[in-house]
């Protein structure tokens, strides 16, 4: 068994974990860190949990030394406690922002804060197994892609890397649900003001951009993209309409079939497209609680646009799912161990 | 492996028989019927099933004999194909409203239907688990009880068995969703109708009073229910503010401790009641997709009014997850075996 | 013209003043406080208000006397205020609890706090024109009800004058909406946990209890009201279903007409009951920005229960519309002038 | 008084005109068609209406002529019957699609379909007000815009005229609600389906991409627009993110300086920008019910993209609001007469 702790475990994504991690069947759960809610037993903050017999303890009354400790903390606090964190743990898998940059200088420009650990950045491999399975397998430290940047590199890269696309402009019109700005509220995320909304809230300069540019820019150095970022009435999911322009005409099929050579053995990806029934592209509410990334594709013959749609619940393959992934990748355990949830419908 | 067949596999009662089933460890699906879909891939209407490598059938074309058959057809339906399937199967779990009833006359006076198959109505027996266990043990004829009656037994049974409230007034508040109308549309159930309703549709004279009053009448025949049923913007999920009077002063921790007596050992029932955080009383929104009916309990002292608060998932403890506990006890296995979702948060 | 006053502008009810007031053509507003938003423009808190020229000042900061003084504060702020705001204004109207009941232990008794200005209580009038109509044209101060309170009076009121229902059990069942529990934000109302729940946020001891009690026990000394309140995913809005029991046999049409006799001339009183068509019983949303109150019936003949519907929007009828109604009885205005929205559909 | 008749007003934008014509200060309805509910009440269908004394007749027992006559017929009906309302009538408002396009060609290529009178095409004045504003005071015949286009139109004229944007792309990125599939229910459109969906429903090759381009080619042949659309959980209402490029660097402030210019006259265009508060840029929700179209931007300097916000409701000003600010032009009233409605907030 896994030994494992969970600095930060009274957000939303540190629930997923805790949720996914509990009945995973090579995972022992040896601590769950919250100063706000310590010693209070978890399923007081995450009310699906109520088989899990365990309280949070505070960060500073870590008592015993684990082999894999998850970082669930608010963007810019892991960078802060990690050199505290490194010797209490094997390995560490941060679910958060602070490592996923290579670059120091990408870090300021992005979030307007000097970075308190660059030395560690290049230490972390991106924790995106699609693309970097191999680096995370020999890694011992691990930083999860953004949900954001998660569903759309997975969307773009077999584009991309092929090169069909032209390199800009790249739009990611990003539809987002209200589990993704945490558990912080504020009169933005009060039920009165945040339901019904269709809300522009960073319609451009969305920070995943740092990220899903700086792994294109690897395969090619001309890929900018576009980001806006729109808030809708759903509490979990994310759906990217992704605007791009072919190089050359092409079909859908011929799309489907470069992306199926990518993606065929990937579990978590599947390029949906049907022509009969309702759910013909990927939609988000059905991949609820699922570690699916969906991908579906429609060509604008009029414009040579090639609209690529995708789909992920943003706590699962978002954030959570996609970490015990990571942590199924660095045992050597069968990569979808613990993540075979199927979703529901309706919902 | 028990080898299964489905009569009614489109409608929502019977995705998510198929949702828990294809992941059953002892099931083998050989056969699911749909007469509108047939020969089309069952992702096709159940978009969460793109596992599942099978395609809808015609009930006529069923070519194999099963272990068990499962019917998931319309009220009223199932009665007129029964005789033809019995041959088919070894035992029947039947999630339909047509043999759950002892009595004839019940069965017209509330469907408002002469009954097609009376003498069978005495060979079903009411699928319930946590009342009815080892007769569900012993019977090849099962019928589930309807997700309101489920909810509403369950969170009453100890109180009338204990008799500590009044026979009546026993005033059954459910609030309803969506996917309880099945998959028939019409213009009441069309988005833009049926989105921020709260609408009255059964104020008075809801079909499953006759359900609950066919099983508390064994206990106490003076027990009368009133149901009144308000539909909200919910997909799935039924609360149920049931208001009772005691007969005498009680607690609500006394109250707790007589339904733990009940109900220490089972599975799926929990009884809720927290004073700290938000999920202090049953929610259907964080079961959604598990198995679990939760109950808890406020007293109101200045008029003795015992108001009890249960929740489930209308279609998984409500329909097809109870076949599927039903089932298992069938087959003497472990109870909760392919019911082990945990429900999510935040959703 | 009348010269009005808003103190505490910032609020739900504040906002939905001032949409109303902007546009009356009887009204003057000289001027809206806020303490947390003063110098700041009116629609930067209420989008929907860009028409106003006007920013919130502080309370301190009133420099002007008025005709007609609105109070929207948090329950327990007026009655700290009044003293000083008493001579800034010839009338008053009160949105808040603080002047609703006649008697201060009873005030202690629900609100847990001891009366700041007894002495005042009797003299505000409870703001129901329905019901008092010319007490509060001759007063100079008005306690509007509140939300829950009016609506469920107005819904039980007639059947209990014609002493037609038995004094108890009266239960009533409330489905309750986001914006009944004001601008406050905590994590109870944010997003993620507040969207899709039915949450029995009081299933016994509501406030409004004190409210409805004090107004019919003028009536019928030994009438008692039971309140559970469910809060829905709904931003505004309120439907009682209300159980209670006929003392004598009688049709939806005798009931009917009951009402009509005490109703008809009531301009925002509406008997609802047709059996063609989705809207068949009242619904809040189709009354979302309308002073209407919507009543409907059904009777349970095997129990004799009379289930009395009742919706209206809580931000409308249940706070500002009601003040407003008010205003134009104390003004000998006609009672609607400003108040003719229609209400939307589909919504 | 303006006599006038709808035919087909059994719809959601017949629903909506009959709210705002059956207060209208300077109209009287005459008559309303409805084959399907011809001689019920228009308030069982409309539940909005109690107040209007009218029930539904049959197309062909028009008995008196109008001055003015609103056709609200599914696209491709009302080219079939407009032959024979011409005589009725004075003039006539067309909220559908049927003589939008001034071209016949352009007519079967987006709706693959002959036209049935392209005669008429050219005598039809494209009902857009802040565009066409003298012809439609001049015109007997007007041609309603669809919604998507209305809102695209008027967010993309001062740009396109300024010529400040590059021709192409222009994506108009499209949140859609469920009224805007009108009437018509289906599986997709059933409350479990639909509920919590975000569907790309036209990913590429919206039809009101015609209509777009029909008006900007006449300003530069060079434009080409490219829409996607996705339906989301909201019954009113658009919102569309229109990704656009600059062809020189500009601020945000002279983006606004530039839409000023041309709509500072214009009672329903605003333009919004505020950096305080939650309401930033333009929401459909707070536009419920009201004539209004609200324009904001954002600006990408990375890559010089200029994001184009604007929203309506898509049933008034994108269908029945617009056709009565038509009527007020073509009648020489107040162009908001009967359209004043603020919006609410929250909502």
């Amino acid at each position: 068994m896994i030994k494992v702790g969970i600095v930060g475990g009274s957000g939303y994504g540190g629930g997923e974990l805790l949720r996914l991690l509990s009945v995973h069947p090579k995972v022992k759960i040896k601590f769950v860190t919250s100063e706000k809610y310590k010693n209070l037993p978890i399923y007081f903050i995450h009310p699906n949990l109520r088989h899990l017999n365990l309280s949070f303890t505070s960060i500073k009354e870590i008592g015993e030394k684990v082999d894999l400790l998850f970082i669930a903390l608010p963007n810019g606090v892991s960078m802060e406690y990690i050199n505290k964190l490194i010797p209490l743990t094997k390995k560490i898998i941060d679910l958060g922002a602070d490592f996923r940059l290579e670059n120091e200088k990408d870090w300021f420009y992005w979030y307007q804060k000097k970075h308190q650990n660059p030395n560690l950045l290049k230490k972390f491999v991106y924790g995106l197994p699609e693309l970097y399975r191999e680096k995370i397998r020999k890694s011992s430290f691990v930083a999860c892609p953004g949900c954001e940047a998660t569903v759309s590199i997975l969307a773009l890269y077999p584009a991309v890397k092929e090169n069909i696309i032209k390199e800009n402009p790249i739009i990611i019109d990003a539809k987002m649900s209200s589990s993704q700005s945490g558990k912080n509220y504020s009169l933005a995320t009060h039920h009165p003001e945040r339901a019904g909304c269709v809300r522009s809230y960073a319609p451009a300069g969305h920070r995943h951009t740092a990220e899903i540019e700086m792994v294109f820019k690897k395969v090619n150095p001309k890929i900018k993209v576009d980001i806006s970022a729109t808030a809708i009435d759903m509490v979990r999911g994310i759906l990217v309409t992704i605007h791009t322009f072919l190089k050359k005409e092409a079909s859908v099929d011929e799309i489907k079939n470069i992306y199926k050579k990518y993606y065929q053995k990937e579990k978590f990806i599947r390029i949906i497209g049907q022509n009969i029934g309702i759910y013909r592209y990927p939609e988000p509410k059905i991949l609820t609680g699922t570690n699916f990334c969906d991908i579906g594709f429609a060509i604008d013959k009029r414009s040579n646009r090639l609209v690529i749609i995708a789909a992920i619940d943003n706590l699962t393959k978002g954030t959570a799912g996609q970490a015990v992934q990571c942590m199924n990748i660095m045992y050597n355990l069968k990569e979808d161990l613990g993540l075979t949830d199927l979703g529901l419908h309706p919902i």
